[in-house]
């Protein structure tokens, strides 16, 4: 699961730690215990179950099975904040996860102070294999600031009252973006997977040759602006544009514009963690599944990046650029507001839906124990996207990067890059 | 629905309003936030949602429709809490009401102390009929008060910690009862219904012949320790004793005991308001389905009382008596404690499934507008219980009292008491 | 089951049974294999499977148990044409019926030829007990030949080129009927339930006392000419005519007509047993479910009949009288044409909805053995129809013939007699 | 769709087409016209509807599109006897084709007939673009003889009689296959996709370079004595051989073995279009899904191949050989019986399940028309399997074929062969 270690950075592991464990915190902090306690559908989960469940990600592999001696926090809890590890047993449903309300939001805190207090005393005499797991830890618990950001944003939208999380930002005026431009991309044998300096989850490797045909990629994503004369254009109503399981989905759904949009006076409207307000017509679109981003690209003559292709040209761009999450607040994909819109761009702001389905690289072995099972036994059914988005915690991403959802999920900050055979 | 107005009264009527709308509170009291918000399966729903629902019809029917000048705590709001008056409007969908985390408990205890102050201010110069809609409100608030308590037992049951709400009260060891005894009912043609003295909701009229063929009922209900028999002969496992649609319900659901009953280290246990504990062997049976007290009853060579029977062998009975809710607390059925077990037993520990389907009197007539609503429109599938529970308000209950469920609802404190044919 | 034996009338039992046996085949001969083979949905059986079971109940009380010496026709059968009889074991899924393509339709022929050579030998020496089952099955029998004939008119709805089975008879013009005319019912106490001569089913007894209020019946049931008119005025759009659970259904169903009824060119049509025509406005309406036949009711200021209130009213008018199957054609419900409408109506046409729910009566004890899972078990969630239609066999239906489906099931013939207080 | 005409030949076409239409007819010939109207599942569709939606294909894109005159055998069945072509206007529900009793099977024929007179006698004049329809139309009609010989077998399957549909082979006793060899695979750049000579579905190109891994293949497919190994190791009950999706199958769907597998008296039977029988140890398991494939290869240690893998290895063996679908009888997979095993073996016997996603082809351009819904429209969800199998008609499969099922489905002869990492 991690290519190299990074032993004998004790003390900026430390850093690392108490830094991406108060983000966890301060998303949550203007959440009531309520708030952070329902489960608005079966893929989503509570904000309290996310504040525990990370937590016992380290107070299991970490101080449980390294840490002689500690006594668990409470021993009732592993069976409630397991997510999904056959080999640590039984588990609660995972659609039942909002019927727990004891313990509160409170308790949970507690037991985040608690286990935060039990591994920082601990961290300086771990041996590295385990500080790589405190590392694993961290990354696992950015991951689900994404999914707490993106599921209590879900939450929200079900009540009819319309909260907002967060105040609205200020928002600065930017020009509408001009036509899509065209990047030609490499051809040829690449190089893609990760590189073996630093972090990454074991589905990125092993680094691995690829053979990419020529084509270009579109040199930003499609913008509300554009998806709205999508719509206009008859796109959700018209068979010829989607795929087979896409139409039935739209059928059965009765979908006719992305998550969260709705049409209030005639103008769409769009629901985010600052309330309910009219789209941007500039930002990138967000919330759309693989099948209406793989329709839109048919509408357009157009086709999805390969993950293959996707990685070739993001790799020599910044992955700590564009628009992250830096702190708490009202994330949401903006518009490029100068010329660097390409560069930054492939970072930030939406995950770009791939047309690759996830499945593993040549060589792929997942790790053994219960460790392993974290991203290989997901490897049917999903695509890949690939570059982060305004909830990715910044410095989470990386160019091998693979994220993946099934293909009618859109409650993440999803969105669409055109690409082209050449 | 309301058969003779109590109008002149209105010093009483104060009070009594008070005294519902705090019991409300108190039952909400050991509650947090989340406690209050989740909704446990689409049949229950938030305490914080009764809490509100309440307020609503006095704020609605009352305020709203009689006191000039009253203005909406908050418009918003009236879409989130009416439960079911179609011609009230929009609403929001039954089985999303825990999706709203806001507004929060505190939010509607607010709400309920603006009601609460508006009303107590305009009952003195509300015309009688008025007043009337001000005690069925009351009467309503009762109901939902011991929907409060199950709902609530419901959700709690459902958390894999099982903690208690309220802690045990103390148990005084009793002995156990003796076999049934059979008492003769009236036979030939008798009164049933509303006398039209005092409150009663609409279904309970118009009072009317009924014609009883010669029977006995049971002078008490079916114990867990009888219970406990039943399962141990294979109850659960012969279809002979079922209804069709009973032994399809097992089957379907796999059930194999009373709703909260689970056998640890070989022995039963309940779920209730006081966390898991052993069964009481001499306690009244409860959390059977109308099935399950059908095929008791099968299987013990009796049939349940229709609810003429019930009604005419109850009439003379104090319907204050018995186990009901006096307080907020742990509330169950307990064993009768002396030799008046016969008497008071008719009202309190269970409601007692009849064999009578839900269907109008002769001459029955639904009330005119929203609130005509009340009960005419359930009378299709459900079947009628008698007699109140350990958790219906003291007071609440009548002779006449027509409670009803569906035949596989068991989540209410419901038991069982046997009749047969002479 | 049976109330009284018809012993020592062998000659004309035999005879009898050569009649029910040969209107069943009669039933059947225009249809194919795989006519006879498809099931429409889970409530509907196949026609060779009415014509297979029928014979294996035949097969299994009367020669099995009865006859020394016989062999089972097939071995394998009984688990595929037992319907739901519990006590003889293990049978196939009443929802797969329809995969059993084989034994064919001829082979099923060859059963029924088989069982009918077999049981016509044995008849003469089979003492009375043995002769009141073969009575039982021939009203079995005609049961199973009105759901025949139900099924397969639902099985061809299903077919988009709505093919006829038999030819369409010659209509003869018809005067529109009158107003509905009010006949007082009795009142005070009558006697209903089988009273012991000929026939019956179990739960048609015991006859036993019942108390009317004053009341009047319609002296004809609801034509498709009101039904249309109940349709323009929104009846099916308007949750105030509604059961709480048949708004659920028409909502949930999209509901918006009788079953078979399409609106095609600016009228309506109805699909039966001759194809599509359109519908007679003089005529029963029939294919409505018990939701629609109470929301009717209430929307013209009514109720539907008890089943007492029926009985009493039909107590002394001739069963085998009225629109009623007698031989195998295209029957379907017809206008009356003279004076005598209110006499004979009682009995065929349609099946009318009470506003009873199916429940024993006082005294009711189910048989011994498989036979007694005859009714009794069917006793929750549905509704008590009176009267006998136009596909029930002449002779099959009595005053206390108590048939029963559940609320929203509307593919047999039903109809609507409306009822008031007085 | 089609990649090189085949203009010119006319004769051979007209050949070809009586030789598929004849096999399609000579696979009907032992079933009833229940047999051939009944759909098992909605995955599966009736005989009947095979032998009229392979008609209907000429009839549409030949007939009424090309052939002057022409005039539609029944203007009302290309409703019913559309697939999924949108293009071509609405259809009948798929989950509903077998409601259709009429049109008979001999109707069906008649239309056969119809259309195959027309045809062979326009075919002469036809264009060389509308021959190379007829050509698809040939290709397609296969496709659909393997889908009528595997939906044929489900419906036998439900028939708790477990009929024959013919009589069962004599058997060759073999000898068990040895351990499996593994031999080397291509590695670096290879060509793969249809090279442009003869018939291909548009799916299959453009031929275009793919890069291998390092890589070995299994030199023959899993064995029933294999797969007995892996259940009888509690390869169905460990979650760790699984996908997440694929345990999820498991577990509601209670698998425990390939379709049709049964325990009878201790040893493992298959149903099978003669009947149900015992295993054959030494033949290839079939009816397995891709998520069993995938977990049998993790608990052997070894991977699935990739299609590309797969491709560059077959290419150089004759795609008409191996055990293929020559005639109409009870086809199913058969031992190796000498020292050719693996050459053959790559055609025939079972579809191979492959590790690779169904996605396009770099450069895919899905056709204009109705025509162009052929393939395109699927590529989400489902997984590639190659190779035919003994219910592929002899000379439909190529080396480039792409076959395609969702990762559940396992009722056609699908199996597995193991690859692994060099």
């Amino acid at each position: 699961m991690i290519q190299t270690a990074i032993a004998g950075q004790t003390h900026s592991l430390t850093e690392r730690y108490a830094t991406v464990r108060a983000l966890s915190l301060a998303l949550a902090a203007p959440l009531s215990d309520a708030d952070a306690t329902v489960q608005s559908m079966p893929d989503a989960s509570p904000t309290k179950w996310h504040l525990a469940h990370t937590t016992w990600f380290f107070e299991t592999f970490v101080l449980r099975d390294h840490v002689a001696g500690y006594a668990l926090h409470d021993e009732r809890w592993p069976f409630l904040f397991n997510s999904y590890y056959e080999a640590e047993g039984r588990r609660h449903a995972r659609d039942r996860r909002g019927m727990v309300t004891r313990p509160t939001l409170n308790e949970v805190r507690a037991y985040r102070a608690h286990v935060d207090a039990a591994l920082v005393a601990a961290l300086p005499t771990l041996p590295a294999a385990v500080q790589d797991l405190v590392a694993l830890g961290c990354h696992h618990e950015e991951q689900h600031q994404e999914l707490l950001v993106t599921d209590i944003l879900h939450l929200f939208a079900e009540n009819p009252l319309e909260p907002a999380i967060w105040p609205a930002p200020r928002k600065v005026p930017v020009a509408m973006p001009g036509p899509i431009g065209w990047i030609e991309g490499l051809s040829g044998i690449v190089e893609i997977g990760h590189t073996g300096d630093g972090f990454a989850f074991d589905c990125e490797g092993p680094r691995h040759r690829a053979l990419l045909s020529p084509h270009a990629l579109a040199d930003r994503t499609i913008t509300n602006g554009e998806w709205a004369a999508f719509i206009a254009d008859g796109g959700y109503r018209e068979a010829r544009w989607w795929l087979a399981d896409g139409w039935n989905w739209v059928k059965t759904n009765a979908i006719t514009a992305p998550l969260y949009w709705e049409e209030r006076d005639g103008g769409w409207t769009r629901f985010g963690l600052d309330g309910r307000r009219a789209i941007d017509p500039a930002a990138p679109v967000t919330h759309v599944s693989f099948f209406e981003a793989d329709a839109y690209a048919s509408w357009a003559g157009a086709r999805l990046p390969t993950e293959a292709e996707w990685e070739a040209a993001a790799a020599h761009h910044d992955p700590a650029g564009g628009n992250q999450m830096d702190t708490a607040g009202p994330v949401e994909p903006r518009p490029a507001t100068g010329p660097a819109f390409f560069g930054p761009a492939f970072f930030g702001n939406v995950w770009e839906w791939t047309g690759s389905a996830y499945r593993p690289y040549p060589g792929f072995q997942a790790a053994e124990g219960a460790v392993g099972e974290y991203n290989g036994k997901f490897m049917s059914g999903q695509f890949i996207l690939r570059g982060g988005s305004c909830a990715t915690p910044r410095g989470h991403a990386r160019a091998s990067y693979r994220n993946f959802f099934y293909p009618h999920q859109r409650w993440q900050f999803t969105g669409v890059r055109l690409a082209k055979d050449l």
